[in-house]
């Protein structure tokens, strides 16, 4: 048995991965997914029904368009500007982690940017707050959970110009008001599904603004148009992300996985503060529930928890090198039998060196 | 038994199946290839394999790099010219089909296009020889097998401006000498695996030397440096690609794999000639090893051919809509014997319909 706590490719639940390899050997007839036609009726079929399960799921209000594209967030830090902004006017980022400044790098790029707020200086081990947004911003951008440094935004900033949201690494673990956003996107490796998939969810009416050129397929009305079926979509990836929608609708969806997840977080964090060996690195009210960031107060016994957790079968628990320790991810298909097993590890590792 | 004739995404080895399969539910420790981190040394390994199998397998000679992308040839349309393309020059490109033609829409929209050939007017039924490529050109692009028209370059235009090439419906099909080129590029759902990927060789010397802003995803020096991991890449695609890469040297390679495809070209083509019934569609001397469009001398007695096909088991034999007719594509992985299934079967409707 091993306990994935892996930051992404991460885990799927387990029925995912028997349904995905049963396609890969008969989709339909005895054919594979993999060598399946796009333009099938039974392709076809796919794409509706993983598209409306997103919709349903997250509660997506009439006036916006769910896409499935390819590239990951990386594509979509270009796709954002390149689609909302103007050649005269100007965006406004947050700069909370690695990824939200990698968007802020490609958007410069193309125009004018300006960071409102950063916590870059404190290795970002926190979410800025009291800050303020140009009213006359083209839109603002930030990042609602940092996997890398393991925080969290809980309440979302308000303002009148369009609200673009990186949300890739907790998209679908809790409910979020889609209302309040203009355009939403995610890399599917975490929640949503296998690498490979992106999903972005716009609100129609924010498009056609710019007067620069886009080319088609970074031009989000072209994949609108053509319903996420512009060119050749990712089949296989667009596949399995229904099946792990289906599942999600069946465990109950986003409320009833966000009280799971709270509770995982709950119980983690809770014995990281208690544990003497163990501390979290981050301000406790942005401790992330997907990304659990924690570090040893000797941390020259790091390399023996990891050696015992890998020998117990945990997976993926090496902090990310720009924080060290360790990185606990607990996305909605981790079970919280996974978390405990994980809390007994830090207890008998405590237990082993009072 | 299905005979699987379609376009693409199309058939790939069955033995490719059941390996894919099986890596979903276990590819290490019980872990699926779905929940892998492609930060892994397992998954490395595998990005490693796949580049070195294409650069085996095709010949790659110093001085080009392998990349695997996300986008498809879509999004190569535009990656070429905003790489290649600079701000003063103009590019010469030929338009032999649908995508050649959707390329050239996408270099438009970047800069100066020159249009040196075209077989529009003809509905793209023969691929044009004798026209010039002006010395002064950026590059010249074309494709090298039209999938909906079915028609093939057997002869690549010699030029001494960088030569860059659509392979992505006959690469891994017949052996090309790649140092004629500066790059080429191909979806990688005919030949190299499913889709949701893309592969590129690129040339190293013919990048960096326009002074457009690139967005980092569409920057082939960024892919290359980060050697196709720059961001995460769609994990079970280059997995399933590196097993077909496998299959295909174990085949004995492009060579060998080229004498099967040009039997199943020769057999089909041949009884289309024979049988009073059908009609090829285009150039005999363009006619393609991998679509071959045909349609009936009597257009009424088409619904009913496909029909019985369809009952027989045979899939994908739809022509496109902007041929009509037939097209059986005979990528590497389909069997003679589904070919002679097909032979079979047109001979029968012939005795029918005598």
């Amino acid at each position: 048995m091993r306990h994935n706590f892996g930051a992404g490719p991460c885990i799927l639940p387990q029925e995912v991965y028997k349904q995905a390899a049963q396609a890969v050997l008969d989709f339909k007839d005895g054919l594979s997914i993999l060598e399946i036609s796009h333009r099938t009726p039974q392709f076809e079929a796919v794409v509706e029904e993983a598209t409306e399960l997103i919709k349903e799921l997250m509660n997506v209000p009439a006036g916006y368009s769910v896409l499935f594209l390819q590239g990951g967030a990386s594509m979509q830090f270009a796709m954002v500007p390149m689609n909302l902004l103007s050649t005269k006017g100007f965006a406004a980022y947050s700069d909370t982690g690695v990824w939200a400044n990698k968007a802020i790098k490609e958007a410069k790029m193309l125009g004018k940017v300006e960071v409102v707020s950063s916590s870059k200086s404190e290795n970002y081990n926190f979410v800025p707050k009291d800050f303020v947004i140009p009213n006359d911003a083209d839109y603002y951008h930030f990042t609602s959970n940092n996997t890398i440094y393991g925080t969290e935004v809980f309440n979302f900033p308000k303002t009148n110009v369009p609200l673009v949201c990186d949300m890739s690494s907790d998209i679908l673990s809790r409910t979020v008001d889609v209302s309040q956003f203009d355009l939403i996107y995610a890399g599917a490796q975490k929640n949503i599904g296998p690498a490979g998939l992106t999903v972005a969810i716009v609100k129609d009416e924010i498009l056609g603004k710019v007067d620069r050129v886009i080319p088609s397929m970074m031009d989000y009305k072209v994949h609108i148009d053509g319903k996420s079926m512009y060119n050749t979509p990712p089949v296989f990836s667009i596949y399995v992300a229904m099946f792990n929608l289906r599942w999600l609708k069946a465990k109950g969806g986003v409320a009833e996985i966000e009280k799971d997840n709270i509770l995982k977080a709950n119980a983690l964090y809770r014995e990281i503060d208690r544990n003497k060996l163990f501390k979290g690195t981050c301000a406790v009210e942005d401790r992330s529930r997907m990304n659990v960031c924690f570090v040893m107060e000797d941390s020259s016994l790091e390399k023996e928890f990891l050696r015992l957790a890998d020998n117990a079968g945990f997976e993926g628990l090496a902090g990310h090198r720009s924080v060290g320790g360790f990185r606990a991810s607990m996305y909605n298909a981790l079970s919280i039998n996974s978390v405990h097993a994980l809390i007994e590890l830090m207890q008998d590792f405590e237990e082993k060196n009072k």
